[in-house]
């Protein structure tokens, strides 16, 4: 069973091509800067073996269409491709990034669907219409294939009210949506799954915390297999500190910035997504150059560092103070798999609360999962890649099982 | 010796005269309504004894000098007052909202001293004017009195950059003070102190967190007798849920609501600060209405309750994580002080953490300190009236003492 992931942005397609039977990607490709002057996409074969072949072409992509229709081609190619025809591939999972209050699970796509995503575009105004784009145009490209939609949105949607509402006047909720949404959910998903195998545990009988450190960050209180918190909000802006999105500010100060220093509301949301975060701390956004910053002696890059880590301690302890009993902590994306020496400092000084993180085994080289923590720890330790691409194709072929369609 | 307390809002005079011996209150009142049509004016004479004796003067107060003009009088009547003369007043202790970054201590104002307060408007806008009026019309009425300003935001200048900064640009901070200063200094001082006194230990070798729940509501995390974070932030607006305030929300909810519901900055203000909160939850923010209203099946009351107490709960949790170690929780003001169903909520389901609360003795009926936790409770307990007068009047003899002023 061959089943295709797009994550379509708003100038940018991304694209994997899973065999279901082996979990492996057959073709992973990316189709970037849409409608610009200079175009490019690179497509691979066969990646991370000894038979990849990467072809890479820099050529102006018009639109959406013009973009899917190339990498239609490709995956039909004699020399790139690996189908002779679009109608091997049994379905498409699309990556829609807001799924407001309507999609708890999977859906699979039809009319109906595709206008409560349109419905729910003021909630996510840059990435749903792409998203929605994506879908399109491969129903009109690959009409054969079942289309799913895998909210990252949805597997919050278990939040109870006392942890989803906000302290704002109600009828913003009744009225306007304003609630916590949480975002990064196929990832909280994707490793709280693995974690239980590792444990040797169902899922619905753990509680875990997931923290998911990439540029965009988040964390979650997972009680019973069951998402109860997060730390992103309404929006992706909210929670731990991230590459350059604030995280969670004092209200009042965007009051005062306005009164103050006269910024507009334009302002004010260009400067909390994208010069905030490390970057507004220290300058820079990437965590190996604040290591290394902050290894010459960098004041404001060791503050960063020390910044970071102090809030993804605070949501440890949110989260212990939530949960009451804790069975694993695990640590995914770009920092969360890479980074020792933050994964050390998120657990020093734990070990009251029974986490005690082993630094030998913390620095052990790995690709695959790796447990960190020392026997004597209450708390389970874990690294453990993210892969939200294989668990969208999962949740694609589960929805397309449980609707009679395999 | 008789030291008198003052703190002045834009629109009132409250003061309290101590005799220092006994530390007991002889004189409290309050001067309200300045500048409207219809002011008043309330004086207790030795209140709280049998020999209370109240006045209330339903008359104009034109302004805060002749609100202390009155107050004088009054001090010094042969009736109402206790004093012959205003020279028997050893220092007024005045209470400042914000300090800013330069008064880390109680400070013995002069000339200079008020040109720094003058030069904090900006980050207190509404307080530090109404503050420093009072200063300058004591100073005219009881010229020989030595004047102390006590800062609310004093305490917490003992936290480190790493809790202080903010996310944001880090210009904002240099440029516009924009950091975290945090409030209430003078009641988490207090309670720590009286809570190490209950423990017959020496607060600089307590690590403790204390609640503070009014109307405003604050959490202090405390290292070796040291304010080390706090839940209010550059404004007290920020932290955990108060009769009208918000306390942390995601920021970009601000920017949703401006552009959806083409909100301005000042209605943001109003929303954020006013009609946020317990409020804004279920329309009501006196905790004893949402307690009647929730039992009568009220769900918006119920949600305001369970929201109130998630938060807190978070911060315990927080705190447990930043000091590695806790020694002792101190709930106080209003709802601390006296709602017995919220602080067995606030420490439910801790037990792992070492937070055990014996619900029979926070039943118990009290006036001064209790202390609530089982023998098995790592974590002390403790219910303590605060007293921010007394603070402020002992605060303002310690300085005249260090000064060589007794």
């Amino acid at each position: 069973m061959k089943i295709l992931v797009i994550n379509c942005g708003s100038s940018s397609i991304k694209y994997q091509l899973f065999n279901m039977e082996k979990e492996v990607v057959m073709i992973s490709g990316l189709a970037e800067r849409i409608g610009e002057p200079e175009g490019k996409l690179t497509h691979i074969k066969y990646p991370d073996t000894e038979e990849e072949l990467t072809l890479v072409k820099e050529e102006p992509i018009p639109d959406h269409k013009a973009g899917m229709n190339t990498i239609v081609s490709l995956l039909t190619d004699k020399q790139h491709g690996i189908i002779e025809d679009t109608g091997e591939i049994f379905a498409i999972g699309h990556r829609v990034v807001h799924g407001g209050e309507r999609f708890h699970t999977p859906t699979l796509i039809d009319d109906e669907v595709i206008k409560t995503i349109e419905e729910t575009i003021p909630l996510a105004p840059l990435h749903n219409p792409a998203n929605l784009m994506g879908i399109r145009v491969a129903q009109a490209l690959i009409p054969r294939a079942s289309q799913v939609a895998i909210f990252d949105t949805a597997f919050h949607q278990t939040m109870a009210p006392e942890a989803f509402h906000y302290s704002l006047p109600y009828e913003y909720y009744e009225e306007l949506g304003v609630r916590r949404y949480g975002f990064h959910g196929t990832s909280h998903s994707y490793v709280a799954k693995e974690a239980a195998k590792l444990m040797g545990r169902h899922l619905d009988e753990l509680n875990l915390m997931t923290i998911h450190l990439g540029s965009g960050a988040s964390t979650c209180a997972i009680e019973n297999g069951k998402s109860v918190d997060t730390s992103m909000g309404m929006t992706p802006v909210a929670g731990i500190i991230m590459g350059t999105r604030s995280g969670n500010i004092d209200p009042g100060i965007m009051i005062y910035l306005a009164k103050t220093k006269g910024m507009s509301i334009e302002e004010l949301d260009h400067v909390i997504t994208h010069e905030s975060g490390l970057k507004g701390i220290c300058g820079l956004n990437d965590m190996r150059d604040i290591h290394r910053k902050a290894k010459e002696g960098d004041m404001r890059a060791q503050l960063a560092l020390d910044m970071f880590v102090r809030r993804i301690k605070k949501y440890i302890g949110n989260y212990l103070a939530i949960l009451g009993r804790l069975d694993g902590i695990v640590f995914t994306a770009g920092i969360g798999e890479h980074d020792v020496e933050i994964r050390e400092r998120c657990c020093e000084k734990l070990e009251r609360l029974g986490i005690v993180l082993d630094p030998e085994k913390n620095k052990q080289e790995h690709e695959g999962p790796l447990q960190i923590n020392k026997p004597e720890s209450s708390v389970a330790l874990f690294v453990i890649p993210t892969n939200e691409e294989l668990e969208i194709a999962q949740q694609t072929k589960e929805v397309l099982e449980s609707e009679g369609l395999k």
